[in-house]
């Protein structure tokens, strides 16, 4: 099956757009952005065995690609627009394209992104993809623009796709399959299907100083908002939002994956403390929780605080790739 | 060396523009499209062993992975504006790095496109660039404008990097060193420093009816730009340009390069008659060579014409991943 007919069959899942006036099959896709706005654009790459577990079932990898880099255009406060994608597939296999295909598009339609283009090559399983949004001039989401006195703020539950991460590196969980326990089925879910925020971010353009996506943990890219806007930051262990955790996890496990687990694609946000409410009552329409978990300082790095107020020391940072 | 640092060495040989408000360091870049225009967009991925051989240099790597990608916007005639990488490396390695940079912004220097984001994981050797350029409303080249009664052209000697690429699988030319005789070094260079004819594809707006880059052959990329277009093409074999083939390669193996080696990165473009002055005029003064080789015509597939006009069979038709 040569190169082409792999593309064929994604191609046929593309509906036309006025924004695509030339799609997939010409050297280059022809895209009209929109007058007057800006682009935000990113590129994730998942490689089988480093990102993903190898076993991994096609639709579930199809979303994910799609998933991470949905979540840096919300972090940016983007609209989703057109993305292009790279694969490395080891052997031309039509129903695996297919599989993907049903993932991807779930999650490609959900938020309104059109795939316009890329290519199929032979090796080892990855996969590269490349999004694009829009965002009008001095309205995206930076990671610069936090300052002292702001609250920081935290969607969803961080550290659920590490606990699941956890499950499977142990054996307790199948990652291919649907879990029989609704807590180990909820945290699968969490790692193979993450919700990018896409709606929070567009939410939060005007109500949020900074904001950063939780891909490597949220003391990691916390550290990256307050390294970028030359700031400190405090967070209160106690007002971390709660994971849905084993039984048998015992709190330091817990407070690993919360401060240091990647994979949760949540926003971690910065905002001045008068728009509290604000923020609350955008992110409730939408059905997104956001929780505050502590504020931004003068200085540099990160206070991690116990109930008491004093100062506790986590037993990890997140983790980076090369890294040991 | 955590990911970070690696895509840092990179950021550092990058300067400031104005159409990047933002570039590298935040969950996504920002650009600034020009007001009017369409953009254009491509990826294309190359992994180790399948487009290139293992043991290129990383200098060349570099150069390859934009040439590729520029190309096609040459085909479309777009002006290249900026472009992400995705790279995987098996090890974090800052000297392979650095050397990979001096090919790349070699290239990218020289066409001014701009690096504004990407990643590296690890993983075996591969890269995925998406490039993007901008073009004006109506005026990109496409594979569906041919007509019948046009002209073919090609830049340049298409088969030379096929040429190449056959002496380097016959053990006569190390591809990680300077060849000592001429010719040998000549066709190395076009197989690891293909020249992507952006200016040409700049020039030939308003002239050309279609284009297409030659990657995967003379006759393959033709038949597309034929079956977009629904027309035929009739190649006289006399009419091809020369190609520096070894003193002891056959006549068949000559045609079979000409006709069906990839990676030659020239234009094949098709105008109408009234154009040919113009067309060698445009070029010329940039110091591209381009050839006339035939003819569009009504009805479907290419015929290739010997000397004496007889129908001739090629003796391959290009290749793509994934076929036998």
């Amino acid at each position: 099956m040569p190169e082409f007919d792999l593309i064929d069959r994604l191609r046929a899942r593309i509906g036309a757009r006025d924004d695509v006036p030339l799609g997939i099959g010409d050297d280059a896709a022809l895209l009209q952005p929109p007058p007057g706005e800006q682009l935000a654009i990113t590129t994730d790459t998942l490689n089988a065995g480093v990102h993903f577990p190898a076993e991994t079932a096609p639709a579930d990898i199809g979303w994910k690609t799609l998933a991470v880099n949905l979540s840096d255009l919300a972090a940016m406060g983007a609209q989703p627009r057109w993305c292009t994608l790279s694969l490395s597939l080891p052997q031309a296999d039509a129903d695996w394209i297919d599989a993907f295909a049903d993932g991807f598009f779930a999650l490609a339609d959900a938020h309104g992104i059109a795939l316009v283009g890329g290519d199929t090559t032979r090796g080892p399983l990855a996969l590269s993809l490349t999004a694009i949004g829009s965002v009008a001039p001095g309205q995206a989401l930076r990671r610069d623009g936090a300052q002292p006195g702001d609250d920081i703020w935290v969607t969803g539950q961080p550290g659920e796709a590490a606990a699941a991460l956890a499950l499977w590196q142990a054996g307790r969980l199948d990652v291919t399959r649907v879990a029989t326990e609704p807590l180990h089925e909820r945290l699968r879910q969490r790692l193979l299907r993450p919700s990018p925020r896409v709606q929070a971010g567009l939410r939060l353009r005007g109500l949020a100083h900074a904001c950063v996506d939780i891909s490597d943990g949220l003391l990691a890219d916390l550290d990256h908002v307050c390294a970028r806007s030359g700031v400190g930051a405090e967070l209160r262990l106690a007002a971390l939002p709660a994971v849905a955790a084993p039984a048998d996890a015992n709190t330091a496990q817990v407070r690993a994956w919360q401060l240091g687990g990647g994979d949760d694609y949540e926003l971690c946000f910065t905002a001045a403390p008068a728009q509290r409410a604000a923020i609350v009552q955008a992110l409730q329409a939408i059905g997104v929780a956001a929780t505050r978990i502590g504020r931004i300082v003068a200085g540099s790095g990160i206070a991690v605080l116990d109930a008491d107020g004093q100062p506790w020391q986590p037993p990890r940072r997140g983790y980076a790739h090369f890294a040991d």
